[in-house]
């Protein structure tokens, strides 16, 4: 099966069941604005990547789906308070106006905090055996002060002030690879992958997630709007954090080249057939969205 | 023991255990957020009643501390937001500035943002029987879209709208009670408490919570702003949630003492030792902070 009819399938299951996983129950603005977020579409890579390493190492499709739902709530949460007038003000966000321009700062800030919430209430009551509570581990750790938070505050401390290259990879490495990378290893905790098996697909997801940032970085000088769906040109106008900025754009084609290169050989050191994965990092290294 | 003695003892080892809960490890801007709100003391009511309870219980301090630990994060988070210009625009809390004072907008949401991570970050590594993974379910329903943050998004909904008695009902329910109705509950499984005393612990709980937030808002009219820490008078000017706006000050005091004489009445079908909770909630009735 061709990579985007795999990853077109894979997507229609976790929409389908989505609404399951999000359930209902709370005040009616919030659960409006929680939905707004959550039901707005996007690419859904991270819950995809998951579903596909599960189901690459024999994990049900009903065993991982709470995760990945979990997974892109967090996601979610974090592209809400991302775009709120205190962080990176961003009126567009998957073609639509931003979750407080429609409900207003302080019920964004809820949305947000409801989200994060219900990611964790998702996870934890889906324990139900040791590769279960690893997942739920993973995911606490990964959205977390050691991972996405951390890239968060870093990437505010860093909007007006000069970020050397440490800086710019601590961030990447926080802000948008530890989430991903995350999605690998719950794939793979959640499948009967070996602690091998976890361990290169940790190192291919830094590799990718590392181009996923890079690209993300060019996507926002060359890319279309409309395509996107979201503001461009903000990085250069507001953040002094992107990869263009700080080691120019000739050093980020090569190191996107680098990493490239690395992580179709880290692939290949896996006993499962790794296509997909070939194909979806061949097309993030030319994504135009 | 007498009650203030005992609640001190338990205070301490609290304090004294809370910096190893909350570990180390993110972007310094973030961690000094995160440290600034979450050692500023304050009673740390909803730990002590989990400690207190777990102790009677049968539980180990070690048992329960993680947990106690998680909802404090949580209530800080939660104290952090509210707190934001675009919620409840405080300047002031436990006597210091809020956390946006010092830190910023954007930190301040992402010190909140990093508690509640760090909360389930924490109970969920200490997931280890069924007793702690129900206290995990707990503590997720009780700060979420079924609890907590249902009770903010209620009460910003009628900052400006006339709120009924029943609307009141819901918003002190979820915002202030669920929490510490988990506390209760929470510390009932980590310990040996049967089914039947859970249903106790909780009902007492919903009471002492109701009876905390009426004397909240009468504190609010009455209190004195240097023994309270924070801005008092405020619900009179900005929010019309408050008790003594919709039902009067008589109605709020009659219901104080219904409530009290049913919690009294509760304690007494516990087989425990219930001296603390009743020298407690004698206290909270008359309390001046």
């Amino acid at each position: 099966m061709k990579y985007t009819t795999d990853y077109k399938r894979i997507l229609e299951l976790f929409e389908e069941n989505l609404p399951k996983q999000f359930g209902d129950g709370g005040f009616n603005t919030l659960e409006k604005s929680m939905e707004y977020s959550l039901f707005s579409g996007g690419k859904r890579l991270r819950p995809v990547l998951m579903l596909k390493v599960g189901e690459l190492f024999g994990a049900d499709f009903n065993r991982v789906m709470p995760f990945a739902a979990a997974l892109e709530m967090i996601h979610t949460y974090s592209l809400i308070h991302d775009d709120l007038p205190c962080m990176d003000n961003d009126d567009l966000r998957r073609g639509k106006p931003t979750n407080h321009k429609i409900f207003g700062y302080g019920n964004a800030v809820l949305a947000g905090d409801g989200l994060l919430n219900l990611a964790f209430e998702t996870a934890i009551n889906n324990i139900t055996d040791k590769g279960t509570l690893t997942a739920a581990k993973v995911l606490s750790r990964a959205s977390g002060r050691c991972g996405m938070i951390s890239g968060q505050s870093a990437d505010l401390y860093f909007e007006n002030k000069e970020a050397t290259k440490e800086d710019l990879e601590y961030i990447h490495k926080n802000k948008t690879a530890a989430i991903i990378r995350s999605a690998f290893e719950m794939g793979g905790h959640l499948g009967n992958a070996t602690t091998l098996e976890i361990v290169i697909l940790v190192e291919f997801a830094n590799a990718f997630g590392m181009i996923f940032q890079l690209t993300d970085d060019l996507l926002d000088k060359y890319g279309d709007e409309k395509t996107l769906g979201k503001t461009i040109g903000k990085d250069e106008k507001s953040s002094k954090s992107s990869s263009l900025y700080v080691i120019g754009e000739e050093k980020t084609r090569e190191l996107i080249s680098t990493e490239h290169e690395k992580a179709l050989n880290l692939l290949d050191k896996l006993s499962v057939n790794t296509e997909f994965f070939k194909e979806l990092l061949n097309d993030t290294v030319s994504r135009k969205m």
